[in-house]
């Protein structure tokens, strides 16, 4: 159910799904609304007044009860729950101007957008299961127990030439599931023209099993593992999981693993962590859906290089030395129980083919999902992380890259940063007036840091009000108390130190907005780097495609701002999540899509940027907000404060 | 180099191999000489004169010097070192007739018609060693390592598509190999076309390792596992080995096997034992050319349906009981480590195909070897055990059937039956007047039993001399200190105590004959049956071809004599020894006989015998000496004593 909410004085009005809460309807409506506590209810300045309708109210702590009868509410405390018209107090108190309104920032995905970009796939996954009820042995007819059931298959289906057994171990107990099951069995058939295979029968379960039959895709992220279980039958997905990667534990980043893994014992105990993990996940959809592993008949994969090797037990050692090789980028297929996952002794583990050491399975996933190998289309294909990855092309050819972004959108080297977790900033308004912010926490509790979308954010506000310069410095001029000098240089709070869940205050600094320009810059200038190798520039771009979570929760017009993105229509922006586990999910689905994952692969020629005269050029270009070159952000440039 | 003996008085020449001991030369030649103690030297019976020409004699101890100065050697401890001329002085003491020649009876295949029989094959195994000098990797070629060397295949083998990897363990030393090697390596690639397989590069190993290249044969018998290490550079067999399965402390013969893999933890014992056999073979070959067992590139093997099943550790548990059925007879090709063979973990294990549970994979790589799929001459191709094989023939259709002949061929059910061991009794002929033995056992010593060859010889001879009827029963008439009622009915004395290596006369009873005939019934009421269900008769065959090690030691006429085998031209007949082995080893050696070897699987029938009454008539006829049809016998017929 859909409600509007219309805010005044701004005079804003939106549709909301019923339940939201009204603290992040008015920020993602760009309306500002003073919120210091990250939306915890202790601040008490998200004060709003609920004109007409009613808010589901959860506690009211920081108002009297003569304000509750008036109707105000704390908006981080309030669900929608019907059409409202909400007054914003504060900013009529201030001056009863209203604010420019900004424009919506996030254009999410519509279902048939998303249609469009990753094309139809068929429900034909790589795997059959069929039922046979079998002619029971007679002298006459005395074949081998398999052959009565590849004879079976072959009449079933003709096009299965007389598959063969997977292995002894399954083949042991084929006698006795047939002779217990009565004859009637079903097997599991792994089409050999669907893998690169010969056809094969990889199980055999009793009795009548078809209905039960799931897929799994993972994500294996150096951060986070996701999983999503899918009916093989209907081609839906039935359960989705996510847990941190196990590896965390042995670092941070993807760099970090690989030393790890030269320790002795490192590359066990990384495999070890990974596997345990995707265990976990394994153990959650199932769960969810009230099966068992045994029912998961194959396990499609992608992850970076170093995630594939390291699940795989492949030494990543040569990926972090120059010139960067990793031992390969075709996978090959093995059995999920051999490297000590969850599943069948039959299941296969299919890994998404990498390009580089440093543009993985991952990315070659998120490509196949959005079908830009077969568009004509010129897209750019972005992951933002500590290494963005980069793609650029369409149906006839695709280059890319790799940016060393640094850590600062996963929150390192960042004084306040913090993964996207419970009480990281992730959304943050400045009043232009007042400078004082509003900052909205994930989980809506007291602030402890800032992840790396709320990190745009804040600097993108910042420089838009002009507490920043496009340098990347504090305006010096300002007198505010939120404007210091602190134990690093120049800062601003975010949140005082009785707002946040720290002892102390959360801050932004001037060091942390360097480390921000150089992973913008780097990002920005791989763009420049990989176009100019094709003689193209951003107006040639026909599609921009954002792929990771974090692309999800980037606001469109602050990543321009900053400069991370580029400055062109905004409709050319698609976000598409987690396209590598969307990739594996649709590969699960339908093994013609399957089946082009090696050529998808194929077509994309990697870069080395690090040592690029040209990336180097244009990356001094971009340590500025947004760009020296200001031509290139002509709509970050109308809205920045006139300089002086 | 050969020489020729000449017997007198019987006026026989042979030609003979120098160093061959005079007594084997004479039994050979069908002359008699008495010889009571198999060979050993203590009986001094079997005493000759050499009129011309020396001998190398290594005991004279039965001899006065008297007559060693006339030139008296015992011919059991002579060894032919030049032309000879061999007075026989007993048989002249007789009564001085030159005896009956008996006709030369082992038709030694010679190498000419052994080519005919099996046919010519290349030198193209399966797999491939390459060698490769890589270039380096450089920022500008970064590829993986895997592609450096898939490429540098593609290369190399433009008809080698892109070959994927193994499996991660291997590729796990991938990147190091390289490196320590300098980039210079071999590749081991298994060809997919040749084995119905994507091409894979199965191990990388550094340097130039082409010239060490082998592959494995082996034949998995009951009792015997044999083994041939073969150069894949030249084709050509550089060791041999053989060594008794160690499943025999489980039992003799398929069925008590089978019926300790019922046990708990039966079937991981006998699976373990042949693998322990395997691996004996394997370091006793490998020691013989003194290379390591990581040499061996693959291997390729033959036995029969429980022997497959055990090795694998496939249950084969209805393989006993009806209606017989296998759990495969297309066995999965197997990493050889996996099951605990001593072997690198690429190594493939591949299994000969069975027809069905009493006709194994043995019998398909001795029908292979000999081609009779690819020959219009309409074969009967025999293996004799305690299960007979038959298969009856030619390029457009093949019969086959097992005979549960009993165990009389392995020494079981024979009172003093052994297998063919050192002392047992190996070949027999009788003085037709005297009655008298001359017994040759296997290595010359004391007599300690009947192996399966000495009993048929024992019987033909006891036959064709009138010791015994048709119907295997002792002359009652005859009277001979040697003939005599003992404990199991009357019986022949072989050698009496004092000349055998036990405390007691080895003798054969005719409960023996009774357990004779019906072993050598049940293989001619196959035969039998077998033509009969294609309208044929033994007159329309082309070639009967004997295999298994024991058919290499069956004297031809002999065999015929006591109706084992058919009565025809005697130039139909070829010996192939082991041809289990003989069609792993080609199998191994060229990869177009390898991809043959399901054709010839699938080409021949199965058909049950034990429930079918054709053969129980056929069978009933066949109890008897040679058979009770003597029309099917005409040569033994005229050389019978004739019916008083």
């Amino acid at each position: 159910m859909t409600k509007t909410v219309h805010f005044l004085p701004d005079d804003v009005k939106v549709t909301v799904e019923e339940g939201e809460n009204l603290l992040n309807v008015a920020a993602n409506a760009g309306v500002y609304i003073h919120a210091f506590c990250g939306g915890e209810g202790v601040c008490g300045k998200c004060k709003v007044k609920i004109e007409q309708g009613e808010v589901a109210a959860t506690q009211a702590t920081k108002l009297k009860s003569a304000e509750i009868e008036q109707g105000f509410r704390l908006a981080c405390q309030s669900k929608v729950i019907t059409d409202l018209v909400v007054q914003i107090p504060e900013t009529i108190r201030k001056d009863g101007k209203k604010l420019k309104r900004k424009p919506k920032t996030t254009r999410a995905i519509s279902a048939r957008s998303l249609d469009d970009l990753i094309g139809g796939w068929d429900v034909e996954p790589l795997v059959e299961k069929r039922f046979f009820s079998l002619s029971r042995p007679t002298i006459e007819d005395n074949v081998s127990d398999l052959q009565r059931l590849t004879r079976a298959i072959s009449k079933g289906c003709p096009e299965c030439k007389a598959p063969s057994y997977d292995h002894p171990e399954l083949l042991q107990e084929l006698p006795f599931v047939m002779r217990k099951a009565n004859w009637e069995v079903t097997s599991i058939l792994l089409r050999g023209k669907r893998v690169e295979e010969p056809d094969r029968i990889i199980a055999v379960e009793p009795g009548d099993t078809t209905s039960a039959f799931y897929g799994l895709a993972l994500d294996i992220g150096t951060t986070t593992v996701c999983g999503v279980l899918i009916d093989l039958n209907s081609g839906k997905v039935i359960a989705e999981a996510s847990e941190y990667n196990g590896q965390i534990q042995y670092g941070e980043d993807v760099i970090s693993r690989i030393i790890y893994s030269q320790r002795p014992g490192g590359l066990e105990a990384l495999q070890q962590k990974v596997v345990h993990t995707i265990n976990n996940v394994i153990e959650t959809v199932c769960n969810k859906v009230s099966i068992v592993h045994e029912n998961i008949s194959y396990i499609m994969a992608a992850g970076n290089t170093a995630m594939s090797h390291l699940l795989l037990g492949l030494n990543p050692k040569f990926i972090r030395e120059a010139p960067y090789t990793p031992t390969c980028n075709q996978y090959p297929i093995t059995k999920a129980a051999d490297i000590g996952i969850s599943a069948h002794p039959s299941v296969r583990l299919f890994l998404y083919p990498s390009v580089a050491s440093y543009v993985g399975g991952d990315i070659t996933s998120g490509v196949h999902a959005c079908q830009m190998h077969k568009s004509p289309e010129l897209t750019l294909f972005i992951d933002i992380g500590t290494n963005g990855e980069i793609v650029i092309g369409n149906q006839e050819w695709m280059v890319c890259a790799a940016c060393s972004a640094g850590p600062a959108f996963e929150g390192g080297g960042i004084k306040h940063g913090m993964r996207a977790a419970s009480g990281a900033i992730e959304n943050f308004h400045i009043e232009p007036v007042t400078l004082n912010p509003m900052i909205i926490t994930i989980n809506l509790v007291k602030p402890q840091g800032i992840c790396g979308s709320g990190l745009i954010s804040i600097v993108a506000e910042l420089l838009e009000a002009g507490v920043i310069d496009q340098q990347g410095k504090f305006n010096r001029n300002l007198d505010h108390p939120r404007i210091r000098e602190g134990y690093d240089g120049y800062e601003y709070v975010l949140a005082w130190a009785k707002d946040s869940a720290l002892d102390e205050d959360i801050v932004i600094t001037e060091v942390d907005l360097d480390n921000l320009m150089r992973a913008k810059g780097a990002m920005y200038a791989g763009y420049q780097t990989l176009l100019e190798s094709v003689s193209m520039n951003f107006t040639d771009l026909d599609r921009v495609i954002l792929a990771g979570n974090f692309g999800n929760y980037i606001d469109l017009e602050q990543a321009i701002c900053i400069g991370l993105l580029p400055d062109i229509e905004r409709d050319k922006f698609y976000y598409l999540g987690n396209a590598s586990l969307l990739g594996a999910q649709i590969s699960i689905i339908d093994h013609k899509r399957f089946l082009e994952r090696t050529v998808v692969s194929r077509l994309m020629t990697n870069m080395e940027l690090s040592e690029n005269p040209n990336f180097m050029n244009h990356y001094m270009g971009s340590l500025f907000l947004p760009h020296t070159d200001m031509s290139l952000f002509p709509t970050v440039q109308k809205k920045l404060p006139q300089k002086p």
